[in-house]
């Protein structure tokens, strides 16, 4: 099959990448539209030792399910992460900690920058048919933007911001702009500002945020920059939500001071994968609207032009068109 | 007055200190019985410039105090921490956070280690007749230790790690002890196992900690070692609470990947001083005895051999009888 390759942080389109074989309890899904992530983009530069084909946003249709034939044809997107179920992280934690885990794309399993990808049955969620692919292939990090909700209080009292107004922050920013009593994002590039503008939600430069301010700070940027901002902005006895991830290596570039959290008393949340259900639940009652996020579709091929775009300033999200 | 002074590091035992004038809402306090914190030790080793009278745990008699002359006489602990009352910080988080407190022996206010202190009358706290000195003077550390079920929810189904089993570790472990499901603290000297087993406390060496294992760890040792080790024994979806001062001015020995709290979904809390009157009521009750952590009482005058005592490993709480 066609697939989209990466090996020692190098991208290649190959054309004759052999299909994952299934096993017990596995669909194999042929894939409709795929997007690009903050963390393709970290795989490549290295965060993470990852070889194979990367990809975990997507919208597919189920094409053999030899444990569930019935949901041949379903529409799916998926819970990205594969627990052994056994463990005691998974028992305690839910299989996305599990430590041996495979993640679509990321961690020990094939992703979805292919013609297929296969995954356990239990983790392919059907899509209502009033949502269409372009909304759908939002559901990975759309859940991600709403565990936010499931981990922290949020309301009426709360002043939130939220440092990035990126692929991750303009979804984190419309799912709380309800919910927050006063919500600010700040954003640094023009295309990121008007989008924040078309959904009614307050936005800034780095520059206008007053120190101590806010009770909620959602650090979307995963950058050294973007925690010290939040540091500085979060008001004592506040939460820093931390929802990237980050390439950390040079610990030293990382202004944490662990004894002002204590002077403080700061509390850091970390924060990833969030409830598919959920996601899709706010999708369909259109609560949220992502697909004016989308900036440029490429084919497979282009693979290389597509990352590149990705990685451009201010780029919001480049989607895979690969079947139609 | 004599006191115990602190300048550049170095402590000394002076006869002459002038008494700081009484402000508008003041009262002069006689201090009886004093402690030695860890944060004390932290002020000598220079954690923050402060130069004075250290000192923050006592218990005294309320002595003048010209705008409530009934209140002369009271035997009183203390809020250690005096705000503005009027800024953005200490209406929105409360007064010991004001940018611009004072806080007992620790910033810009004369500290407890000499025959008088001075603090605003709303700051002292009768203490119960039935209350003794001895229990008294740990009201202070007491609150700090409960400060942390203010902060986060501990219950029958969690586990709980605390680190250090030192002056505050103590503390921390008696409060939790009927709370939660199930309380381990890691021990490293004979006499902090002793006092813990005497109070039906498990306890265990820092080698005996299962990685992942613990729903909530309590920091307390204030080390990176310690830290270490919270960050290995605090399971997936866990809460790490840090609870001591540390000197970190060199980062770089931290080992705090913020990458790995996202991934692991850890939250981190930082937490400070507590609820006095919560403490004074503990010790009413008698649901906590601190007086078996008592090592020994020096003279003021034998301030250097009371902090070199202090600062001894395994040490426990040490004291300054300051009047009978």
């Amino acid at each position: 099959m066609r697939a989209v390759w990466l090996e020692n942080q190098v991208l290649s389109f190959r054309e004759n990448v052999p299909e994952s074989g299934l096993l017990k309890g596995e669909a194999l899904v042929k894939v409709r539209l795929a997007g690009i992530c903050g963390t393709d983009l970290e795989l490549v530069k290295g965060y993470y030792p990852y070889c194979g084909i990367p990809g975990h946003e997507f919208v597919g249709v189920i094409e053999q399910a030899p444990d569930a034939t019935a949901r041949v044809g379903q529409r799916v997107v998926a819970d990205i992460n594969v627990g052994c179920g056994k463990c005691s992280d998974c028992l305690a934690s839910g299989h996305k900690h599990c430590k041996t885990r495979s993640v679509l794309g990321i961690k020990n399993r094939q992703g979805a920058f292919a013609d297929y990808l296969s995954l356990p049955l239990q983790n392919l969620i059907p899509i209502p048919e009033t949502v269409s692919d372009e909304a759908a292939v939002f559901t990975e990090p759309l859940a991600a933007a709403l565990q936010i909700q499931q981990q922290i209080q949020i309301g009426d009292a709360d002043s939130v911001l939220v440092i990035g107004a990126g692929r991750l922050g303009q979804l984190i920013a419309q799912t709380l702009a309800s919910l927050a009593g006063q919500l600010t994002v700040v954003a640094r590039y023009k295309s990121q500002q008007v989008l924040l503008s078309a959904h009614d939600i307050d936005w800034t430069q780095a520059g206008g945020i007053r120190d101590r301010s806010f009770a909620i700070v959602i650090e979307a940027t995963g950058s050294p920059a973007g925690f010290a901002l939040a540091r500085q902005a979060v008001r004592p006895r506040g939460t820093i939500v931390l929802k990237s991830t980050y390439r950390d290596t040079d610990v030293s570039k990382w202004p944490l001071q662990l004894s002002s959290l204590v002077v403080d008393e700061i509390t850091v949340v970390g924060s990833r994968c969030g409830p598919m259900a959920t996601a899709l639940d706010q999708l369909e009652q259109k609560r949220v609207d992502p697909t004016g996020l989308i900036a440029k579709r490429y084919f497979l091929n282009d693979a290389l032009a597509a990352f590149e775009h990705a990685a451009a300033p201010g780029a919001l999200k480049i989607l895979f068109q690969i079947t139609p």
